[in-house]
């Protein structure tokens, strides 16, 4: 077997082989996707700096260190702080802000509805937040790069929402968190570890089940061979039979030209396995944005995206052999507007600025997610944790610590911890994200719950409303809203405040999303 | 005024002056309390050590340092892993962790009852439990003593107990942590912190509401002031009246020698503050042990101390003059066992390895107590965090982060905050006791519960049960104990386990503690 399906990253387009020579990094200068085209995006937010501190947890003279947090803000929507209108916050992901901003548009619909005053903070070592005085030093090494972890994050988003009500005079405005994917899983812990500062949280797509051994290391394949699977059955199967196919042409004399043809690969860095990661990028990261609408989150995609590459798959245009059937998924992929000359395996551009997502997969975030078993649509194989370990040792010269973030944050029987333990977190999956099979997918309080969608990818319910939305897809906010509405009802109530949420957002009525 | 009650540590014995050139050490070596005199104490518990992580929340290359984490265990009384028998765990506070075992007796006497495997966890930085490879480096400046923090300390915890429970085979096995004052704070942050670890907490005598404006700085020596005037009113004016006296005296020709012969002070360090911090400290930690039976936790002491106290004030033996009551008072403090021949105002002693508190109390844990209003037995005075945060420079070369701890662990609001948010806390407070002021005083859910005794004094209610004690502490051991039944009942209910606790603990029934 010549490449293994594994380091994917929760946003990530870094997709690493452990026989290629360097990770391999996507997105051809050439193919970077447009900034979303947001009509209103010079009014989305105002952008500002918090002078953060570097270490929360110790004491040493270093710890005391700061650098400048962004974040950004937007308060057109806001009731103010004498009627104690809500505070919505993102807890930012591994990457730019302002990218996770533009593709959370569910906070911006909803905002006149709850006249939420809207904050999304980025997170330490992305984006502009750079500690150090800036990546070349920040990223330089263990040492400096050592102060990026999630509790760090976590206790950032902490004293930065505290530091904001007090400038805003706004101690009793409540605070709800959002997130998608990592970024759900901070909201989430986020309501867990600092209840005094969130009185709830969504968290969509947030995998915090896929540590240790909770969820099976063949989830996320087998979830990503069951959408393409779904789709059509020739699709799968000739997906899973391509691998061999090609590794076999790569060893033909002549078999790279022949590959570098088939799928227009740049004239420079080729090989058998970093054809296979690049295809198999595509199928992944489709899989995960398999929107029911247009998107540009990742890549420039149709509606549908994984039906779409099966439609290439299974009614190729010219030639029907194998490798034209793949061009033409990976271009749905790839060059969805169709301006791409060659693909280039070896382009390193990160427009989202993700890389560091490398360092966190290296330290506390291992998610074993890379087993394929024998029906996987990708080439079987087993997670190998000391594989992790030692390309992580190699690559930055520490070990990871795979059992920290249940110990911190916990996973192991969270029906049975949290029955009894903690309120207000809502938890979204979409069960053909790939993700979802490391999400909470059944309610284990009155208040902590579950909402599943079958049909749903990759935090789909945080994305902006379409006219397109499907029907399903409108409910699930609705739900999410009608929650949140109940949260801040309550705690208006506990706090006896006279402002009280007069609407409520019922199945039928005219929705706060104003699409129902 | 001359000198300020200020730096008051939970449990230490240190008490500094700010116009003292140091800060003045208690115990004179020549007074040095014997170790309890357990007749089962050989019995109590095996000495075990862990190897543990120097810093979880980075990872820096340092951060990977290790050392050896000391914690007792007594696993006679357990019940064994396959009946799921629980595992009761002291987590440690600022000091030699086997004192706090000695003084921890309800988790021996109630052992039995719940068939409990024992565990005393050492703070790091306090007894044996000391990175760097020793004191002389570790407690040498702050890039060192830096690591020391609450949240490095609950996240050694936590990571003890899994790795316990792991090579116990005892999964299954519920854990329930218990602390008094500091480790009572400790207690309950961690069953709020790492639910998935402990189902419930015992915090007794934990004044987490003791930060910021949350408790008025008034309140620790108004609550002292209280517990003198109680006894008699005329104790209280003499103590009141008497610094004015010392300073007076002090300014004297010969004044200072008078001191010295009437408080018996040895021959070398005196000072009209040092005198004055002195009594201070004495009338300070009799209030905080002002037990109902003789005990020997801070000091030798006869039952209702401060009763003792007043009563050498209001009845002295020999002359009738303020330094003769007063002298008598300080005696009950100093001289219990009467083997004193001077007391030593120099003395650095320091038997129970508090030492280091000095350092988290110009770090995070800024308490303001010292604040004295008209009517304190003190002198009056502000409470003054500058003052603070420069002797904490002059110290350490750090600046105290005075609002961590409420960014990390709340405390405004907890009501609401707490109100529909985690569960199974018990917060024991003793009026009489001066951190009660900063305590849970009342009920904040329906498992999250204030037990309040009007006689009781700092963390009573762990102590050793005694054939002496009073009706009201076996009442409220009582009450503790049929709270955390309820909690062990409801886990093995919620995880269906057939080990079902049988024994119910009820008043007028023979009760766990053998003293019904």
């Amino acid at each position: 077997m010549a490449f293994k399906t594994a380091f994917i990253f929760l946003f990530s387009l870094l997709y690493s082989s452990y026989s290629a020579p360097h990770p391999i990094h996507f997105f051809p200068s050439s193919l970077r996707p447009e900034v979303p085209s947001l009509s209103t995006q010079n009014e989305l937010y105002e952008t500002k700096y918090f002078t953060q501190t570097l270490d929360h947890f110790n004491f040493r003279p270093q710890s005391y260190q700061t650098f400048q947090q962004r974040y950004l803000i937007n308060s057109s929507y806001w009731g103010g702080a004498k009627i104690k209108a809500p505070i919505f916050v993102y807890t930012g992901n591994e990457g730019d802000i302002e990218w996770f901003t533009q593709n959370t548009g569910f906070m911006f619909d909803n905002a006149p509805f709850f006249q939420a005053f809207l904050v999304f903070i980025e997170h330490r070592f992305y984006g502009e937040s750079i500690p150090f005085g800036g990546k070349e030093v920040a990223y330089s090494n263990a040492s400096t790069l050592g102060y990026l972890s999630s509790t760090q994050a976590l206790a950032d988003y902490a004293t930065l929402i505290i530091d904001l009500k007090k400038n805003l005079s706004a101690d009793g405005s409540p605070v709800v968190v959002f997130g998608g994917s990592y970024g759900g899983m901070l909201a989430a812990w986020f309501r867990l570890k600092y209840p005094h500062v969130a009185i709830g949280a969504l968290a969509s797509s947030a995998p915090i089940l896929n540590f240790e051994d909770i969820t099976s290391p063949y989830s996320f394949n087998n979830i990503i061979t069951k959408d393409f699977r779904s789709e059509s059955e020739n699709c799968y199967r000739v997906i899973k039979g391509s691998w061999k196919e090609i590794e076999d042409t790569a060893l033909q004399p002549g078999g790279l030209d022949k590959l570098r043809k088939h799928f227009r690969i740049c004239e420079n860095y080729i090989s058998g396995n970093a054809v296979e990661s690049w295809l198999a990028t595509a199928y992944i990261y489709t899989a995960m944005t398999d929107y029911p609408t247009p998107s540009n989150f990742l890549s420039p995609l149709p509606a549908y995206p994984v039906k779409q590459m099966c439609s290439a798959i299974d009614n190729p245009t010219g030639e029907n052999d194998t490798f034209t059937r793949l061009y033409g998924a990976a271009n749905i992929y790839y060059n969805y507007t169709g301006n791409a000359t060659c693909f280039d395996l070896n382009d390193g551009s990160d427009p989202h600025g993700l890389g560091e997502w490398a360092w966190q997969a290296c330290t506390e975030m291992i998610l074993p997610t890379d087993g394929n078993d024998n029906d996987s649509i990708f080439p079987a194989s087993q997670y190998n944790y000391s594989d992790r370990a030692n390309s992580c040792e190699a690559a930055f010269g520490i070990t990871p610590r795979p059992h920290w973030i249940t110990t911190e944050f916990g996973g192991h029987d969270i029906k049975s911890v949290l029955k009894r333990f903690g309120s207000n977190i809502i938890f979204f999956n979409g069960l053909r994200d790939p993700w979802s099979g490391g999400g909470v997918l059944q309610n284990i309080s009155e208040s902590i719950v579950a909402i599943v969608s079958s049909e749903g990818a990759h935090h789909v319910d945080l994305r902006f409303s379409t006219n397109e939305d499907p029907v399903w897809l409108k409910k699930v906010r609705r739900r999410e809203i009608k929650i949140i509405t109940k949260w801040l009802k309550q705690y208006y109530e506990d706090i006896a405040n006279p402002f009280m949420m007069q609407a409520d957002p019922r199945p039928g009525s005219t929705g706060p999303d104003g699409h129902a």
